[in-house]
């Protein structure tokens, strides 16, 4: 306890010894002042000795005055004892203190978190703290909690037409781990992931981190194109059907029928990333490729962005044939979920409080949607085009004769403004230079005017730099 | 929702529309008898129609008797209507029920969870869920919750005399998840990782998954065998210093001291899996491995064994060299643990109750020890003898002139007795035959005594079959 390491032979009395000791480390600041010391019972037990013994000791420090006694308190160390404060930690908050301040920040894939019903999940985690008993909180396997896989089943349903049964569905800690899980089990013998290009650098570097190699599917206007899977020999297709990332196509029924016969003919799984389909403002809904063959397609999706990403709670719709090398590689990676969130999120689907958060962010995104493309053309005309459909958190913005560079987001930052390119999630070079990507999910109205507006005066300032097709046309 | 596809064309009614596909939903028990319906604004919302087209559509389910509407309570659908009951997935209990009930479960590494004080963790996490800001929700990156790392600090140093930085500490879900981490980070050139023979099975699923060789450690009363380790070129040592898993001996200074010497020689890294020396019920506290060379020993602890194993908790001291690369391949597996738990067991550190508990346990752990060793003296007198420290959860226990195989743990099973031989833990043939592990930490006094004396009968009618010695060297 505390480090205290007793001689009982030594000529130093066990008291001294732990007065000696513990002064050591208040000297030396590894004690903080304010810390409280054990009680004597406790440290008694600790170290194995008499309560008088510990008693003594503690008198010691209080009549040196490294130590203050309050009635009915515990023996706390007292303030300016220390010598050498021990070594601190920059704490996050400095950290970020010496990086110039984020005023408008268009990170892509950010919920609006100050919109979730915080009270009605709290109540949720209550009665799942209640009702779960001491058994369920012992390891329970890799599978994920059976009642949230029920409840996922019947939402997947309801919303998405899709008739899933129970135990095809396994828990993960958020999509990245079920791509992550993919990555080790998916067979290779040296074949390639493809993936489109552009799309999330997570998928790329979960594959380049394995060395798998890749084969890049170009994307146009209805997502990837997947004429360039023939005559290649591949071992699964990344896809993001619904809306693709970052460019917001809908993969046209003509293409999925496609791939679909290409991975029933060269024996390949497409790995179906279902990560904001939720928030469709317009249209039809779109049905997910699982539909069109469940033993071919891995279906996965996340409460990542319909609740929040700090649950950590995704899940996948697993193939039979991968199932039991899934359980394998998860046992091994981190078990399972945590199990406390699990029957939180099984409460919050049952008793439909999941729909209507979703029906009310559908509507408070599209408000924001609204705000955003209005302001784009208020501020820019004619000059730039949103990319792909009327869905989700974030658009890709195109302005015609305008070159993005890296300089361009430096001057922004500069201005309090996070914004991304889509020349960083494109993997070949000088592709999509004229787009920029808006995620404006998180943003309050006021934000997105106040934040475009800053946007606009930053391309004002630049635009002799930034122009380029008619340069080039000269 | 609920896979309802309207087609505004048809000639049949937007109402009958909806009808019918709830009819032939509720027929073929997709939708579940008492499952409720949406309400139907909802479901005018979630459709683009108008709500009285719902109530239209709701109606007309009604007067063919396929819900029921009671005042005040959402419309459900009625008992009796499915024709082809869907296929339900086999559920755990029942799937229990096949196997023989296991009436003593001498499982090694189970807390006793009925011991956990419940209450003071509920009200840590609505304290918890209180002080979190919707920022805290968001992602937060793979480091891990810094006022936690702050806390375990605080607590390794009171506990195990570790003066650590709070900076190098780094969250993981469980210490699972932490080796798993380092079996994709430690440098490898095809270098082997060595590990303990007997070891845990998960660590070896782990290093042979990545198709990493292997170089076994003997182990004997005293733990690893580090000499083995000359002339060999390794990348990482896995050992468990403080209590070897499974036989319990305790790694001796100067054993500590070669296998230092030789990691700085040879620069490869020791993975210190201390898993559970917080429950030692004599002798001297032991100091960590890491605390002799902060640079070459990566210290793993975990709170599955103190709290619970569904809490997946765990963390990992982390050499600077490797922080790099470790944020990277966790952002990358699984990005960050839920917040919600990890700021839970900051107050249940902080408050000192982690401390109370872990002493409450210890107690409580001795006395079963105690009245497992009484039992088995009892029982088999001086024919068995108890390998390693008096430590941990669980015993590692030799038969003079016993040798259990496969047959006997099946006989075992017969009458209700889940055990472990040590022989399922080696990684050579025909090691260690004489010797089984029992775990007792979940297990009442009762339970301890009864499973001991039901373990005797089987080994007393099994007996001649199990002698060997005599035979061998008759």
């Amino acid at each position: 306890m505390w480090g205290i390491v007793l001689h009982r032979n030594s000529e130093v009395g066990l008291a001294r010894q732990i007065f000696l000791s513990l002064k050591d480390r208040i000297l030396s600041g590894q004690i903080p002042q304010g810390e409280a010391l054990p009680s004597t019972r406790e440290m008694a037990v600790g170290l194995a000795v008499s309560r008088n013994t510990v008693n003594d000791a503690y008198a010691m420090l209080w009549s040196e005055g490294f130590t203050v006694n309050r009635r009915g308190a515990p023996t706390r160390v007292a303030a300016g004892v220390q010598l050498q404060p021990v070594k601190q930690s920059e704490s996050p908050r400095e950290r970020e203190k010496k990086q110039s301040p984020i005023l408008w920040d268009f990170r892509t894939g950010q919920p609006d978190l100050s919109l979730f019903p915080w009270q009605t999940w709290n109540e949720m985690l209550r009665g799942a703290a209640a009702s779960l008993t001491a058994q369920q909180y012992a390891y329970s396997g890799p599978k994920g909690y059976e009642p949230l896989c029920a409840e996922i089943a019947h939402w997947l349903l309801r919303s998405r037409s899709m008739a899933i049964d129970p135990s095809d569905i396994f828990i993960t800690s958020g999509a990245t781990q079920a791509f992550r899980l993919l990555t080790d089990i998916l067979p290779q013998d040296n074949r390639a992931f493809a993936l489109e290009n552009p799309s999330h650098p997570g998928i790329y570097n979960m594959v380049t981190d394995r060395g798998i190699s890749l084969l890049w599917l170009p994307v146009d206007e209805q997502g990837a194109d997947v004429a360039a899977l023939h005559g290649q020999s591949v071992a699964a297709v990344y896809v993001t059907p619904s809306h693709q990332f970052p460019l917001g196509g809908i993969l046209p029924a003509s293409r999925r029928a496609a791939l679909i016969r290409l991975a029933q003919d060269n024996d390949f799984y497409i790995l179906e990333d279902d990560y904001d389909s939720e928030f469709r403002y317009g249209g039809a809904p779109i049905s997910p490729l699982y539909a069109m063959d469940s033993a071919h397609v891995v279906y996965v999706g996340t409460f990542s962005k319909t609740l929040f990403p700090a649950l950590r709670l995704g899940f996948a719709v697993v193939p039979r044939a991968l199932q039991a090398q899934w359980k394998h590689c998860r046992n091994y990676m981190d078990v399972q979920n945590p199990v406390l969130e699990q029957a939180a999120l099984t409460a919050f689907l049952k008793t439909r409080k999941m729909d209507r958060h979703i029906q009310r962010m559908r509507r408070a995104y599209g408000e924001k949607r609204a705000v955003l493309l209005g302001t784009l053309s208020e501020a820019f005309g004619d000059s730039v085009r949103p990319w792909g459909d009327d869905s989700g958190l974030h658009i890709a913005l195109q302005f015609s004769s305008l070159r993005f560079t890296e300089r361009f987001t430096q001057a922004c930052q500069a201005k309090g403004i996070q914004i991304a390119t889509l020349a960083e999630y494109c993997h070949t070079p000088n592709e999509h230079q004229d787009i920029l990507l808006i995620g404006y999910g998180h943003l309050s109205a006021g934000q997105i005017r106040q934040g475009i507006l800053a946007l606009k005066r930053v391309i004002f300032c630049m635009e002799s730099e930034l122009l380029y097709l008619q340069q080039e046309t000269k």
